[in-house]
């Protein structure tokens, strides 16, 4: 059962377990430093499709596929799917998993859709509404490029606060307690905005609704930084983690050695990978987590996680419209204990 | 707490009341038959605002505050908000809401959305994760036209199967059992794709979805047309209604009188409104419920209704590219009484 604590923050009691998991990425992301730990890999980012929206849907698709072969279990034994992704109308989701028949929650929440999608799905799991849900989302660098900023031909110049999107899927089903990782809370994020307008700097935008949820956290659990071993925000980049970090620093909250974020941990910056300011797109923070940060709670590596993937809700026509850029960052508590600790 | 039924199901077991609710539509819409019973009615569809993205925004901010305003209620003592619409990026939510601090789960459903919130908004207070949350979506017909089809300026020919996107939202206020109207079920749809193609004829592509979840619904709970007083899919419109009676006629099922549409019911199609097959839009079922469905079930007009917003889950990106559009319908059980009848 769900017990709410403080402002925005649920413990969720029963503490459900992540059955299993699955990265989907391709070329440029195998080349940086997770090469080795992505479950499908496709040095064609085609995904042999027709299209760069068609090879997005197949991305979920294949993720799904095999998150659930992991986990030993057929669409029929998931009561309820999570998804949402990037593109107009969310096609990679519709399109992608539209041949599982499993009853359908779509979302938009941006680049948190990860976190969006693992909190509906622990939350249901917790309070009785579901025994397992798949939680799934995805982003490809070439179908968001074109919609969102310019033809993949134009080579348009690229400022150093520009992230670059990630090429991936990631895929989460969520069960009843019975193995690490456990969820043992969620933080739900509200609309920030401070007024941010330059929509190639993505993770300044985003970094007052990170800042927020974190606070906002900490208030609602009586805890800080020295209670986790990773806090691990989606893809605010280099710019945006910096200015996070500002904010809290307002607040007297210091993230300290624990904070990283899955766009500076997905590509290699220093070396040869050329993309500004990090990484970002909802296949950033949910790859990541799933070849990565996953992996490290269920063998022991990371004990106690904060994943706070983050979204700026805006559009092109919105931007071209001269509104400033709203965030939002939900927050997912993950440990490889199910013992509480404290309110947790 | 929630029980599951049969396959899709879920029965609300402390039937939640929606506490209160706001509609607001513009010119057209007042001039229909439903002209009366808007909360907020605009006859500029500009909203006072320099665009039609920006009118749309307005119009979900105005719905969810005449709703909170009605049951003199604070954003504070809301604790999940609910929402989506079908304008890119959602923009039309995370603009309209950004104000009210409310913890945001933003949804993509296209038209299906209204009960796609409802849903959830309605089992997160069944099983103890909120005490009260809102749903709220919204359409407008010139920012739709002009993102899904053609500019305002071109005039360009509607075929007799195209609808009119209805300008107008919806906001519904959920919280614990207290009075009528209830939500004694819901039924989470699948995703169903049939093979239609033509975006022109969204009411063919949603019928699919529409007779699967009805279908779904009364095999779930052993019921059938006679055990309500109205069946109300969201914007089929005249073509995609009498298709989905086909469908589920194929099955045995039969409507009889009790089905009608928020398309067929917002316009006056037979005399001077000049709308083709019927409304459609988020904003269609959504308002046409707010303004026309739960004041009767209030007053005890209608006591037991099925309420199912039907989604076409495609791009005009993934209709350029021949794929068929998808649709998906989630269906809301609602009853102007408290007390078990059968199995519901």
């Amino acid at each position: 059962m769900p017990t709410k604590l403080g402002a925005h923050t649920v413990r969720l009691d029963s503490m459900p377990s992540i059955l299993s998991f699955a990265a989907v990425a391709s070329k440029k992301e195998g080349q940086g430093p997770l090469g080795g730990k992505f479950d499908i890999l496709n040095d064609d980012t085609s995904f042999g499709q027709q299209s760069w929206e068609k090879a997005e849907s197949q991305m979920q698709k294949l993720c799904v596929g095999k998150a659930l072969e992991k986990a030993n279990l057929s669409p029929e034994a998931i009561d309820f799917m999570f998804a949402g992704d990037l593109l107009n109308q969310c096609i990679g989701s519709t399109y992608g998993l539209r041949d599982f028949s499993i009853p359908f929650f779509g979302l938009f929440g941006a680049c948190s859709t990860m976190s969006e999608s693992l909190t509906l799905a622990s939350m249901f799991v917790d309070s009785g509404l579901a025994n397992r849900c798949i939680a799934v989302t995805s982003s490809h660098f070439c179908s968001a490029e074109r919609q969102f900023r310019f033809p993949l031909e134009y080579g348009g110049q690229r400022p150093p606060t520009a992230q670059w999107t990630v090429t991936g899927s990631g895929s989460v089903v969520v069960g009843k307690n019975v193995k690490p990782p456990y969820v043992k809370a969620v933080c739900v994020g509200t609309i920030e905005d401070l007024g941010i307008k330059d929509s190639n700097n993505m993770g300044a935008a985003m970094a007052p609704a990170a800042a927020k949820t974190i606070q906002t956290f900490f208030e609602d659990t009586c805890t800080n930084a020295d209670n986790y071993d990773l806090i691990v925000t989606g893809d605010l980049g280099e710019v945006g983690s910096n200015l996070m970090e500002q904010l809290l620093a307002r607040e007297g909250i210091s993230l300290g050695t624990k904070h990283n974020d899955c766009g500076l941990i997905i590509y290699d910056r220093e070396n040869q990978q050329d993309v500004n300011a990090g990484g970002s797109g909802c296949g950033c923070s949910a790859s990541v987590l799933c070849a990565d940060i996953l992996p490290k709670i269920q063998n022991g590596e990371l004990n106690d996680v904060l994943f706070i993937a983050t979204g700026a809700l805006m559009s092109p026509t919105s931007v071209q419209q001269g509104e400033s850029i709203p965030g939002i960052a939900h927050l997912v508590y993950l440990s490889s204990q199910s013992v509480r600790k404290g309110v947790l």
